[in-house]
């Protein structure tokens, strides 16, 4: 089965001669942004049945219908990696989330933190984000972006038997790091002014949690995500 | 010696006792972004002599002077690792060479390939950036961002004995990717399409090429870097 190049996420059940309604915004982008039509073929997939090759059979203003016309690709799940982090500006929040999209995040869950400087987010924005990096970077699965929580809940009801991993800028010279822990797990990335000392400690009696050290200079909170996803996917996940 | 928190990078020599003349910019960021005065304490670097505790002694439009009062940590250099990468969009070339120099590279090389889309770069603007991204995370060492050139020439022209690893996206389900080349090295990241059949030809003819699989989801370039240099440094670099 080929692979068409335009990728849209949806979120009906994929299935063989199913049909497909499209939302406005996708009908927008391919009638109007991609100048397509009816008889294009896209890459459909909604983070469960894989990717299916769907031909447009119908495009309009307030939408578009589609047909599957056969699976093209298995559904892929990522490991169970959870990034848990303060969000920070708006356009390197944007990118925590595209990136670790791209990395392979299964779930990204936002946390206010002591320092943190924003006191809410916009789940949305965030989700469409995650979604658009999922239909670029080829994956048939989406991660949700969690409502944003305070870090003391999240470590309160912190999951049994889930590796909690916290980058830990203090072991910045801190000779080689443990190997880190298998799935499930979760990093954990600080606010640009990192965790608060009574944060730091209530992190070090949570059960299951293990520090990362991200070598000798101070990473910005975006570098740092991004850095940890990828050690933690070379040695635990799915690289290969 | 106590390490200020406002970290400048200058050019001219450090040491004992050394009077260093501040540039406008940085005299502007001190009296009129930080609201500072003479007497504050500065840290000062320039890529060779380490980090001097400096106190501002005059300050005014056009300028301010600094004296150095000591050695506050010695110089660092980062390993021997270039970053080789194609330039994209603004926003992502400026994030791609902050990164690189928050992750350690020692040098930043932008090439023109086939399918990528800038012509030229602002080579002070994307130094800049580096300078920044130094005196935000604690190093004492600023790469130097080089002219855009050709990658063919670039290939033509590569320094014997020193590896260069390559991202390769076909490589994207391929096993367990070798062990990284230690230093001297350098990572290439090709441009968002990729790289011309007649690019690959070329780099698998380079001596001294060795590819490397950055996991089974297409990254963007600018996540590729991040990933890359991390990896390396893990591997090979000051990660410890």
């Amino acid at each position: 089965m080929i692979r068409a190049k335009i990728r849209l996420f949806v979120e009906q059940p994929l299935g063989q001669g199913q049909g497909i309604a499209l939302s406005q915004a996708h009908a927008h982008y391919l009638a109007n942004v991609l100048r397509k039509g009816t008889g294009t073929q896209v890459a459909l997939f909604n983070s469960r049945d894989g990717e299916w090759l769907a031909e447009i059979t119908e495009i309009g203003r307030r939408g578009a219908l589609a047909i599957c016309l056969g699976q093209a690709a298995p559904q892929r799940m990522p490991p169970d990696l959870w990034l848990v982090f303060a969000p920070i500006k708006k356009a390197r929040t944007d990118f925590i989330v595209e990136k670790a999209t791209e990395l392979g995040a299964a779930r990204i869950l936002p946390v206010q933190t002591e320092f943190t400087n924003s006191e809410r987010i916009r789940q949305d924005r965030l989700q469409a984000h995650a979604i658009e990096a999922a239909e670029q970077c080829g994956g048939t699965y989406v991660p949700e972006v969690a409502a944003l929580k305070p870090l003391t809940r999240v470590l309160q009801d912190w999951p049994e038997g889930r590796a909690l991993i916290w980058a830990d800028e203090s072991l910045a010279d801190a000779g080689k790091p443990p190997a880190l822990p298998p799935a499930p797990a979760a990093i954990l990335i600080g606010p640009e002014g990192g965790f608060s000392p009574t944060e730091r400690a209530k992190l070090r009696a949570t059960s299951g949690v293990h520090s990362m050290s991200l070598g000798p200079r101070i990473l910005r909170a975006d570098t740092a995500a991004v850095a940890a996803l990828t050690l933690w996917q070379a040695q635990q996940g799915d690289w290969p």
